[in-house]
């Protein structure tokens, strides 16, 4: 009785330190310096954004499917088509951030070239967060889209299990003085992880969020996760969806709705994912000074326009995440107890050392 | 006291004549056969798919804005630029029907040179449904799709006033035995016409469609069309308007929000729309027969999956106004009462006869 809880704290950590620590435990699992920096790289910025759930959170089911076989540390990722802009890339069952990052840069390469190009990518992995492409296309004067299919989670539109994947795309776009406009969004309403968390707390989800194993709306989340996640914005989001996989799963020959093999819980299967990255140079159309001051100009007005009763501040797509960057940057990242736990162990199995007291 | 209103009953109308008679109209507006016959066929094909809001009911407008010189009935349609596969093209202030074609036509010559393509359009006008310019590229056995931004109606996420348009995109995919998959959406909740609708027969309208002039959400019609419609799916809606923009707007010169000029009740101001239209060639990736294939096969999932309580059907994006459309050439087009009236009237003052009873 009068049992004491300790109550454990985020610890915060250096974005650089932990960029080499995955990357070093990313080595011991076969990949070489260059590719464990990429996915390092890769899960570190979803983490400085503030998007946990894609940053390094996922190292352990990446080096588990490593171990396993199930993911190739080594690929020979080829060019398998001949179009000039329209390009079929097989990623060789490679780490998705290895393979993905290629496919942005020949997209860009490509772009420059021709005005637009487009890769689309098979035999891939879970490539993380979207926007990490991206943002390479705005570093390059061009504007960027990242899409990707993943394991189903969300019914057609008047259907009740899982079928499509959250499918998400990223989409962004330079700006001059302002910062680019990076939209990255799941076509759900949520993410499942979300739903689980109200599970273990207890609570209600609101409605629309989610469905029970019959169809119907539900607000126990308990119901939900026997059920399945909704599409953001209903038909209209189930339609984009759909899009989503069609461009990524159908147009490159990767699997699709509603085969695409899990990330988690799946220790026999590939995943098989397709992704798809297109690029278009900003000077084909405009000179790009020219192009970033309209850019500004216009941030500015929707910042600037009249708010609605309660609202203190209109934000632009990817602002928050911005400012998260920087403040975690300065900082550190905060990770959860759970995950720097799982990290340090998966390092003292490796053989990568942890130089914290716990 | 004791009056009898008589009931109008809508009258239904073979495709092939109402088509032949906006054509006529618009040859006396200056148009020449050729993009007479475009401009018909876009508003024809719309009413054909039961999408009435983009059908014949606009003839009377256009013509109102072609008698006043603010759209050039005799556009020099031209590319502006140089790039191979990222071509920026004036519209010379067109029909936005003539000039949505002409940029959708050279956008698949392109793409079945290079793979892929994109045309950005600036200087044009309301070029009614984007679903029209897609299905052409589908014919050619590519995936279409067509952008276009549109005068304020939606404020940014957090906003209360008109801002964006509802900055439509429409994306059409070839299937074999099945029929295409034709998505067209606006990035708005609802169209503002549903609103007038309500407002019109004293109902209530859902929360979550419109706000009232303090941004508050509110189910008064009367109260929303004072305020401003809302986006789709929240804050993702409003990312995806504002990248249409983007794409449409700003990348290409044209006006952009919330300057876009007004199709209505806008006597001295031209519009300068911004459009995209982007091709993809599907033997750049697969060869064609095999995608199809996976197609119907996807297609076919999709419409089998386990239904939720309550749900008949599931429909694929389009399949409904594939169904409408072969009932609507078989039955005839059912026109209202007042827009057959307008359509006479128009035709009247123009010396182009109407050869029914009223």
């Amino acid at each position: 009785v009068g049992k004491i809880t300790m109550v454990e704290m985020n610890r915060r950590f250096k974005a650089d330190w932990l960029r080499e620590y995955c990357s070093a435990i990313l080595e011991k699992l076969a990949l070489s310096r260059d590719d464990g920096m990429t996915v390092a790289d890769n899960l570190v910025e979803a983490d400085l954004r503030g998007v946990d759930s894609h940053g390094v959170t996922r190292l352990a089911v990446y080096a588990e499917r490593l171990e396993a076989g199930l993911v190739n540390p080594r690929p020979q990722i080829k060019i398998a088509s001949k179009s000039p802009t329209a390009v079929l890339m097989d990623g060789d069952n490679g780490p998705g951030a290895v393979v993905g990052l290629k496919a942005m840069e020949e997209a860009i390469k490509r772009a420059k070239q021709y005005g637009i190009a487009w890769v689309g990518v098979n035999n891939s992995n879970h490539f993380g967060a979207a926007s990490y492409y991206v943002m390479r296309a705005v570093e390059e004067k061009c504007i960027g889209l990242a899409i990707t299919n993943a394991p189903p989670t969300m019914p057609p539109w008047g259907g009740k299990s899982p079928f499509f994947g959250t499918n998400p795309f990223a989409v962004a776009i330079p700006a001059g003085a302002e910062r680019p406009i990076v939209l990255d969004m799941a076509t759900s309403v949520t993410a499942r992880g979300k739903i689980i968390l109200a599970a273990k707390a207890g609570e209600t989800i609101p409605l629309g969020m989610a469905i029970d194993s019959e169809g119907r709306p539900t607000t126990d989340p308990q119901a939900a996760l026997a059920g399945a996640v909704l599409p953001f914005g209903g038909h209209k989001g189930y339609g984009i969806s759909l899009l989503v996989d069609i461009l990524t799963g159908l147009l490159t020959g990767a699997t699709y709705a509603p085969n695409v093999g899990g990330l988690y819980n799946n220790p026999n299967g590939i995943q098989n994912l397709g992704h798809g990255f297109a690029v278009i140079s900003i000077d084909a159309f405009l000179p790009f000074p020219g192009f970033i001051d309209r850019m500004d100009h216009l941030i500015r007005e929707v910042r600037n326009a009249p708010r609605a009763a309660g609202t203190e501040r209109i934000y632009l797509p990817g602002e928050i995440e911005f400012e998260l960057r920087d403040k975690n940057l300065a900082e550190g990242i905060a990770l959860s107890p759970h995950t720097a736990r799982e990290l340090k162990t998966l390092g003292m199995r490796l053989g990568v050392s942890w130089p914290f007291g716990h």
